[in-house]
């Protein structure tokens, strides 16, 4: 991953290379105490150990069974589904991956119906055994293999912790299962057996994703100028003090677009805390030029841009033309022409003052992937760590679950009468 | 379309119904001004009119002489390709409607690889007729038909300007092709030619689209106590005014995903000008509660969340189960458990003090869609008479398309000079 902050370089907000040279002597203690978490494998900091302690043979040992199957569908929501996800729709396999991380009845229903069951895996991903979507989920597919004929007990594969109810069903059907790994917090398992188990039935190579992981733990170092995750890591984090209170993540290939929602859970859920946080907007360039340019140039100074491109792309001619006043697009490639919208929109904002951030990947392959999923972890541990807040928890999320669960008899919870109490302010149209 | 205010008031940032009942003076008269422009067919307020303008048999006209084809295949960018995938990835149908809004070489190497191309209706849209990105693309494809042995010409749709090179590849060709609009900016063209084409297409029922569209005009009236449009756009804007510059658009209903794409364009496009707007950040429910929702509770105090709903859905049942503590969820819908989450989340932000508003629609079907798409224009129109801004214009995104431009060697700009000058602080790591 190479990071330019060059445009975030006296912008509004911006910084300057004394800000960054001052911060950098947080970055050093940051980094000292992020590898001291690695060295003892505390609680979140063990995810950056991950591409050493991820076994990719027991990942191969439980997905070899399943040989060659059409699809595979991943019952899982939030950090059981997206690095899988954000790898599946990065990189091309016959192997279709789908997602259930809803509860959409339109959409299970839809997707059931397309499915070719009896030629699908469905891997079933929760931690505690007991997330509600998701259990939810699993006993409507359950059901609709039965449905169809299919010995459910043939073709699923469960990922979870080391007891509950996923386990205990596993146990009970001796269905292949792989463990959670301890002391990770979902948003950073893409690199332990949730994320790398649907890539693995892909076909793709996760012992490259690995490498990458680990050339990405290589990379950190106690300078910010010497560490393309940190560089990240610590400028997002000087312009958010700055004002920068949104980052728009804007990867030009929409092969990376999965990447982007990735980015938005790791960043939203692990620094919105303590009233501290940068909102994550997810953009696709150049297509969002023609949605959401205008209100970066022109709306309130409150954003940074981030733009990602990976320097290799496939070729593909734009032919020759004598159309009226495209004959420059002739002999050109949409490549180019991507490329140049790349370049013309970051320097459209900086002629704006606005700050943007360059983050190339040299190809979207395995091994780059695996290094941008790992630094950009690391950019977020260190942010955390500059803005004190607790980076691997989310309490905020805990009050709706009760409220959710209340609500449909699954207990007493005093924050379900709270949406009883709901006030209203209605307006209905004639 | 029904709003319910209740959960912004008093919330941090909030408003009082005092505030809304002085804030409806304003509406008034903007109300007068938005009639007047709707009268006139002035330039942007003409898009109002549509559901009154827009000819459903011309557009069947164009489109019948496609029988049935298996995929529609769409090439063109922002609101030229927004407004028909809104409502083709709302409503289903057995005809595939697809989008090439981007210039990704991969991507439309791996899309063309896939469509039956002689199966396949091509639906050519650009307003100018010179968007690069747009004709960049349609010359790919067109090579891709020939090169298929497919005769482009009885393929192709064209949907453009009176003028141009589309016009003129459409007379060249005697390709079926439909107006676009005078006086109508492309985020506002849903509920024209350049929406409804696609689901004509499809076989969707476009008239019931333009009846909903007029439900919306006729809902339209001096107070937003009156009107749910007026009643979204004032207090948007009111709860920008005072700090919420982030507008989280959660539909929750994947069918409506597309749709937080569509109000992404309106909102950033129309309204960020002079410093001013609100950004609006996609999430889709329940989902992002596993992502977004520990930012939106817990972070800075500078959004609001709009959340999204139909209030009938497919009704899909749980099964019964005795895995320990999950028996709550048997003999209940995954309707009830997204229709929990949903109120679960609203009163979990409002106990945060964090302001939401309620969005209802009876159903994802034509009718509700098409007073949806209306209401929101009608709001977004609403909230730039209060701002004061140019609504119906997009200065900034010029700049960036003469900079791209000049890099191709599309002419002298200097803009694209200002793309050599960047700033370089460059991050590699080790």
């Amino acid at each position: 991953m190479h990071v330019d902050l060059g445009n975030a370089l006296e912008t509004t907000p911006g910084v300057t290379e004394e800000t960054l040279t001052r911060l950098d002597s947080r970055v050093a203690d940051a980094h000292e105490r992020i590898t001291a978490g690695m060295a003892d494998d505390e609680f979140g900091y063990a995810a950056l150990n991950l591409p050493e302690t991820t076994d990719p043979d027991a990942i191969r040992a439980a997905t070899d069974r399943f040989d060659r199957p059409e699809a595979v569908l991943t019952v899982g929501i939030g950090g059981s589904a997206l690095g899988a996800a954000t790898l599946a729709d990065a990189l091309e396999s016959d192997v279709d991956a789908y997602f259930l991380d809803n509860v959409d009845p339109d959409a299970v229903a839809s997707l059931l119906d397309d499915l070719p069951l009896d030629e699908t895996v469905v891997n079933v991903v929760s931690k505690s055994g007991t997330t509600a979507e998701t259990l939810a989920n699993f006993l409507v597919v359950r059901e609709a293999m039965e449905a169809a004929g299919v010995d459910w007990t043939e073709r699923t594969l469960v990922t979870t912790g080391e007891e509950g109810n996923l386990r205990a069903l596993a146990d009970a059907h001796d269905l292949p299962a792989l463990d959670v790994p301890d002391g990770v917090p979902g948003r950073f398992s893409a690199l332990s057996t949730v994320g790398l188990a649907v890539p693995a039935l892909q076909g793709h190579d996760i012992e490259a994703v690995l490498a990458g992981g680990r050339d990405g733990m290589e990379s950190l170092s106690a300078s910010l100028f010497e560490t393309p995750a940190y560089a990240y890591g610590a400028a997002t984090y000087a312009l958010a003090e700055r004002g920068a209170l949104t980052n728009a993540v804007m990867p030009y290939a929409e092969s990376l677009e999965t990447f982007a929602e990735w980015f938005a859970q790791l960043w939203a859920e692990s620094l919105g805390k303590d009233g501290l946080g940068q909102t994550p907007a997810r953009a696709l360039g150049a297509t969002d030029q023609h949605s959401q340019l205008q209100l970066y140039r022109a709306g309130p100074p409150d954003k940074l841009v981030s733009l990602i491109r990976p320097t290799e792309r496939a070729e593909t001619g734009i032919p020759e033309t004598d159309l009226d006043g495209l004959a420059y697009l002739g002999g050109s490639s949409l490549g180019d022409l991507l490329d140049a919208e790349f370049e013309a929109t970051e320097a459209s904002l900086a002629a704006a003052d606005v700050p943007n951030l360059r983050v190339e990947i040299d190809r979207v392959g395995e091994r780059e992937l695996g290094e941008l999923l790992y630094e950009m972890e690391a950019a977020c541990v260190l942010y955390g760590e500059l803005a004190s807040v607790s980076t691997f928890t989310q309490p905020a999320v805990e009050w709706g679950k009760k409220a959710a669960r209340g609500l449909l008899g699954g207990g007493d919870f005093p924050e379900a009468d709270a949406v009883a109490d709901k006030r209203e302010l209605r307006i209905d149209g004639s």
